[in-house]
This record gives C-alpha cells, structure tokens and sequence, in this order.
C-alpha cells in the first residue's frame, strides 16, 4: 500500500455513506412504528462515528494509486458488510453475529443467500435495509460515492472503480471519468424507477415494489415473502424477469444507446452470446420442465422457465417455483448459467459472459497454435485483438476460481450436508446467486451449515463479488509488510 | 493429413497386434474349454485380415508427419476398441453392440467402467480379454508397437508417441528414440511380473492374479468379482495400494533410476507433489472415515482410505469398500484427485500432477504480473522455465476439459439420474478412474444409462485417454477436407 492515509480516507467516506443510507430503514421502522428503530439508530451512529474519524484525519497526498484501490474496495467491503450486520445483532432478530454477517454480506454482494427460515417474520426496517444493501452492492458503492463526493483526480476514481469492478477488459468496461460514471448511475436510477413504477402498476403493495425494485436492480434476490415472487401475479413475474435480463447486460451499452451510438450497442458480442445463452438455456429448460408434465400447458412452462432462468443467469436468485424439483436437464443447465452469470460491467456476478467467451475463444486459438505452430493466431473480443497478458489473466481467474472453489468444497463437505448441497451452494455463493439446488434450494437456506462453513461461503460471495483480486492484492501486501 | 498410405499402413499393423493379442483369450478358452472360443477366433481373424489388406498396400512415403501422429492414434484407438467390441457381442456375453464397444473402450482407455451387473457370469476368456486391454491400453498400444516393429526413423515414432501420450512438457516427457521406449517398456513388464509374483505369493489364484496385475499395471480396474478387490486378504490388498502408486509416477523417473541417476528422479517436483497429494488426501479421508465410526480401529481406516485413495488417484477405480457410502469429506476429497489424477508419463489418466502444478503456478504467476505490471515473473517447472505458449496450451486444455465436461454433463442429464451420479459418472470417464458415485458408485455400474449417454461416456472415455488433442486435429483435419 502506498498513500495509507488517503486509503484510511476513503474508507471513512465509505462509511459515512452506509450510515447515510441506515437512514432509511430508521424510517420505515419510524412509519410502521416498530421497535427496531434503536438498533439501527444506534447503528448508523456508530458507523457515522469512525467515518467521522477516519474522515477528520489530515490527508496532504490525495493520490490513489493502483494498489491503494485494491486495497480500499477489498477493506471497504468487508468492513461494511460487517458494520451493515450490526441492525440484526442489536434488534435481534438475527442475535448471531456470524449469521447477521452471512446475510449482510450477501446482501451488499447482491447474492441473496439467507440463513433466515421465515423471512416474514423480520421488521419491515430489516427488509428495507437487506433489499437497499443489494441495490447500493449492484452498481457497486465506491461507484455510488464517487456520484456523492467527487473526489480528487489524479486516475484515482479510475483505480477505485477497477478494483471494485475489473470485468475482463480493463480499458473499455470501466467509465473514464466522473461524469461517465454519473451518467451510468443515472441511467441506474432510470432504471430502477421504471420498474418500480411497473410494479406499481400491477397493484403490488408499495413496500413490497420498493423491496423487489431494489433486489432485482442490484440482482440480489432478498424478497420479503417466504415464497420469494410465487405468489404474485403473472404480470409482476414476467416484469421482474424482463428486467433480471436488462440488469444483467453491460451498462455500458446503455451508456452507448444515450449516447445513441444504437449501431456499436447491438453490435455487442457479448451482449449477442448473453442472449444466445439465455434463449438456449430457456429452451433447454422449458422443453424439459413441459415434457416432464411439471406445467399443464406449454405456456405455464415457458414463463416459469424463463423467470428461473434469468433469476439464475443474471444470479438474482429469486424463485416463482421449486426449481429443486425439476427434472435434471433443467437444473444442470440452471448450474451452468449459475456459473457464467451475466455481462461484465452489469449488477450480476458469475463468471461473466465476456470471460467466459474470452477463455473459450482464447481456447480455441491455442488448439490451432498447437495443430499449425506456424500459423499466426490472434484473439479478437468486440473486433479488437485481446492482448496476450489479458488473455493469461482470464486463463489465471479461471484456474483461481476452480481452486477457491475446491476448498471452499472441502471444508463445507465437513458439514455432511450431500454432495449436490454443497457442490450447489459453494456456486450459488461465489456467483452470487443465492439459492442452489437441495438443501440450499428455493425452498430452503443457509442455517443448518457451522460456523466456519458460513466463513466460507462469506469469503466466497465477497470474493466472488469483487472478482478475487481485490482480495490477492491485500493478502500480498500485508505478507510484504511483515 | 500428409501421408494417407502411411496412416492405413500403421493403422494395419495395430489390427495385426490386435488380432496377436486376441490369442491369449483363445489360449484361456481353451483351458477352461469355454464355448466363446469361436467367437475369439472369429474376431481375431476379421481383424487380422483388415490388418493385414492395410499393410499390405505398398507405401513409398515411410515418413509420419505431426498431424499424421495424431490421426493414427484417435483413428487407431477408436477402431481397435470397435473391433476389441466384437467377441463380447459374437460370443452373446454382452449382446448389445453400445455396451460391447462401451467395456472395450472402458478397457483400452483403462478407465474400468461397465455396463455388466454381474461381473462373474463372464466367461474367463472375456474376465481375460478385458484385463489384457488395460495392459496394452496403459502404456499405450503404438508404444507396444514400437517395441514389435521398428518402424523407420524420420522421427515418425516420435510423432506417434507424443500424439499417444501428449502429456505437458513434451520434449522431457517422451522417450527420444526406440532404444529408451523399449527400456521403458522392459520396465513396464518388470514392473508387472514383480506385481504378479508378489500376488502369487500372498496366495492369490494364478487366473485372479494374471487379471488383477494387468488391470492394475494399467490402471485400469476390471476386477473378476463383484466385490472387486474386497474379498482378497489384506497383503493382496496391501500390495495392489503400493502398485497403484507405483504405476501412477512417471516412468521416467523409473527411467532416470534405471540409469542410477537417482538424485534426479528424487529431485522430480511433479513426483513430490504428487506424493505430497497422495498423502493429504490419505490423511483426510482417513480421520474422515475413522471419526465418522465407519471402521471400528484407526489402522483399519488407514488401509481402506489408502488403498481408496491410491486406486482412484492413479484412476484404477478397484475398490475394497463402498465408499459412496463413505461421509461427505472422504467423498469430495476423491473426487478432487479423481480430477487431478497421477503423474504424466504414467498409466494412469485424470487431468494429470504436472498439468494441474503447471496450471496453479502460472496463475500464481499472473497474479503477481497483475498486481505489480512492471515486474518480471516466469514460470519453471522441475527446475526449468515453462515456455509461454506451453502456458497457454495448459490453460486451453483446462477450459477444453470443463466445456467437455459441462456438455457430457447436460447430454446425460436427459438420464433422469441424480445430480452426483450425472457429475461424478462423467468425472470417472473423462478422467479415466472408472467408478464415480451414488448410482455409478463401487457397488453401481453405467448400465441403467441411455444408448445416447453411453456414447457420450464412450467419447469420454478416449478423449479422456488421449488428452483430447488427437480427436481435435483429427476433427479439423475432416474439416478442412470439406
């Protein structure tokens, strides 16, 4: 770490702001005059107070240099999630600290596990607070703040926002400056009231719309009945779906359609394979759920499949039915659209498409190379040769991945929770999903799993959350300093 | 492809040791004066005629180029597995022709999966000729082959045996010339006899043992019981735990000791690692199975889980429990060396130690290239720096496994089965091990499967055994002929 003073800064600004929006359940416990209204008064005080600590530190060097991002996103999160845990612990609605953690983190992941049995029975300031952590996780807070407080140049915001959404290609997926990234909240916000307004519209009950607005725009997945989106009706279901999908593409090609750059939006290639995948997987699992005589007609198959399959895909999480017992073509391919996850740059966590296209495509280069050593073979991603360093990152995140998730595996086998359990809910947390498949289905949740199972799939939705590196440059730098 | 005379020659003079190797279940039919005699010596002719119609065209071209290589061996292995299929039908052991090529493939490739419910109604001739295509499987058939007939230089032995057993770092890998694949072929058969005397002495009867030594010397798995090797006494089971481990270094280290350069063959990082996972993974699943209450002492635990472990590491796939009946732990942890497998160079399959050491490092390497961009880091590997493109080819072939992987996994899926037996089936062919879990565990076989998904694990199963870049050439070389 180079400039710690200003990394201590930024992250009393970041605090500042989780006390800020503590506001807001204060309020809702304040309209529907509950007695949560302490903890999270409380809550938001001490969290206002350390920012204000850290905040009032004298700082003479306002760079933020390559690893000082890192190191702020990766600190920042963690410190949040925990401070956001706080509500829980003091209301005692989720007395354990470990598990209060567990549901903060993946609310501000926008992951949407739970360790909670009955939802319904939380105050209506504790699903407020769970549903606005994944709206302000989606576009990412460090993004949030720089709308706030524009901080000092210097390609500061710029290594803030890498570090806090990397994507594959640094350079074009990232906003280059303040007001890029104004204009990418603000078509955010856009969006997230025209849902909301839809909702509305279909005669939802205004809290029930703010929650659902947050958590399909941030692809969370907390909702405020047991049930998820069942029991709502199938106009909501298939506004919700539609705009899964749209928080799942690139908000970069919303940047490009306002700038009316329509032509280079649709050319996409990423944006392309999102849909080809989606309308494959939909298939896949449509044709699969309607011959296996779950759905009378074809029709009933098709919206509950496409609902799924954009809640897994863009790793919202939310469910209209039992996906768990759908037959195993659908649920494999629900896996595997759990595990790529949506377009870089978007609210949704996976793999990414763009990766995932990139390390394929990557791969298929090699195997000429190996076939014709003599033959020149380039990599190319929306028409532009991808650079031989970028294409070793993919190949290295990939293999990462693959490890993290086999110990992740390892210690939460301990459990002796089944194979399918475990295989399922170690994705559905470092994708950010949140529900996978068996004990962790739709139906269920995180609570039976120990202590140190709950530490893991905490690290994983973090990890999957800032995409790794964050994390590796922290754990590097603090090895260096000793 | 260059040289289309010199391919059919080759292929010719494999059918001709395959019809030479059909004798040995002639021979054993003829003791225990069984009636699949004739359909042994039907097949050994058939092949041994269309063997001989392609040697016996004149070849002007002795020369094998490096695509040629990889053509003989995907076309050489599919055809002698087709006709290795034939007297399993002709003979009415194994009447559907899908399931005879499915055991055949199973043999040569050494995975040891099979569709047969009951092992023991198999005539000795059979029990014999599936053991015997594990033996011939493990080294490889063109290594056999290369040992019979010196085929002329030109470096086309070369090319035959780099597309056989392309392992990672192919200059060190593969022996130079004639000379060192005979040495290492005599210790391959040293190897084997010292294993059958050993088993002789421990009581073991001489039929039982000539199968069990070959199928272990290849890591293969075809047992002649149904309980596999759980009813032989603990030295049986004590000396097949060492020789799986012993088959699954790399021969040429054995090599390097034959030389009595025996500081260099210690000195092998892949060897040290794959010891080193040999032993956690004991470890694990040993106090996994001893403090679950699965074996009342802690030295009964010991023997079961190192014999476990050995056998599914070095992907023989012999069992002496049921371990899918095992707890979570001891599952995971097999299946995670079901993936990595043995060293290459060896009999054995799965990804392979230096492959999976290869792929680690070199993440760790871009890591620290990410994190600090101006900072020189290569990868080496026993003691020398990898090549960059031998990088890349590393990672490719990891994203080709898993899109492997991922198809066979939703193509068998359409099986209705469970999630474990769909994932851990398709893990056992692909890495050649044989057994995986739940209904394709110890006790379970791939019968119940679809004609359609047999040929999915049938595929695996070669791509599995040859590293999939042989069927690659062969497929683009199809390809660009069109």
């Amino acid at each position: 770490m180079n400039n710690r003073r200003m990394i201590i800064h930024v992250l009393g600004e970041i605090f500042l702001v989780e006390a800020l929006l503590m506001l807001l359940p204060c309020i809702a416990s304040l309209i529907y005059r509950e007695t949560v209204l302490g903890a999270y008064i409380a809550s938001a005080l001490i969290v206002a107070t350390v920012g204000l600590v850290f905040v009032l530190r004298p700082v003479s060097d306002k760079r933020i240099y390559h690893r000082d991002g890192f190191a702020i996103v990766s600190i920042g999160w963690t410190a949040m999630s925990l401070f956001g845990a706080m509500p829980f612990v003091f209301s005692g609605e989720i007395p354990f600290f470990v598990d209060a953690v567990f549901e903060s983190v993946s609310g501000f992941t926008t992951t949407g596990a739970s360790i909670l049995t009955d939802v319904e029975s939380l105050s209506h300031a504790s699903l407020l607070w769970r549903s606005l952590t994944h709206w302000v996780g989606g576009m990412g807070v460090l993004a949030f703040l720089m709308v706030l407080i524009p901080v000092t140049g210097g390609g500061g915001n710029l290594n803030l926002l890498r570090a806090e959404s990397p994507g594959v290609e640094v350079e074009k997926l990232v906003p280059k400056s303040n007001s890029t990234a104004r204009i990418l909240y603000g078509i955010y916000i856009f969006l997230t009231l025209l849902l909301f307004v839809l909702l509305i519209i279909g005669g939802m009950p205004i809290f029930d719309a703010v929650n659902i607005t947050f958590a399909t725009a941030g692809t969370g997945g907390f909702g405020v009945l047991n049930s998820s989106i069942a029991s709502y009706s199938t106009y909501i279901q298939s506004v919700v779906t539609v705009f899964m999908v749209l928080f799942g593409v690139n908000f970069n090609l919303y940047f490009l359609i306002f700038c009316r750059r329509f032509r280079d939006a649709l050319r996409s290639e990423e944006l392309r394979a999102y849909l080809i995948l989606f309308v494959s997987a939909v298939l896949f699992v449509t044709l699969d759920v309607y011959f296996d005589g779950i759905y009378e007609s074809f029709g009933k198959s098709l919206h509950h499949s496409a609902f799924q399959v954009a809640s897994i895909m863009s790793t919202t999480g939310f469910a209209t039915a039992d996906f768990d017992k759908w037959p195993e073509v659908a649920r494999v391919v629900l896996v595997g659209v759990m595990c790529i996850g949506s377009c870089a740059g978007s609210t949704a966590g996976g793999l990414k498409v763009s990766r995932v296209l990139l390390a394929v495509k990557s791969a298929g280069v090699e195997v000429k190379r190996a076939l014709n050593p003599h033959s020149v073979n380039v990599v190319t991603l929306e028409g532009k040769r991808v650079k031989s360093e970028v294409v070793k990152t993919t190949f290295a995140y990939v293999v990462i991945y693959i490890m993290i998730f086999a110990i992740s595996l390892l210690v939460v086998s301990f459990n002796r929770m089944d194979f399918t359990t475990n295989v399922t809910g170690v994705l559905a947390t470092l994708n950010n999903v949140g529900p996978g498949l068996s004990a962790v289905g739709p139906t269920g949740n995180f609570s039976a799993f120990s202590p140190l199972s709950k530490l893991v799939f905490i690290s994983d939705m973090l990890l999957g959350r800032l995409e790794i590196f964050p994390f590796l440059v922290l754990f590097t730098s603090l090895f260096r300093r000793k």
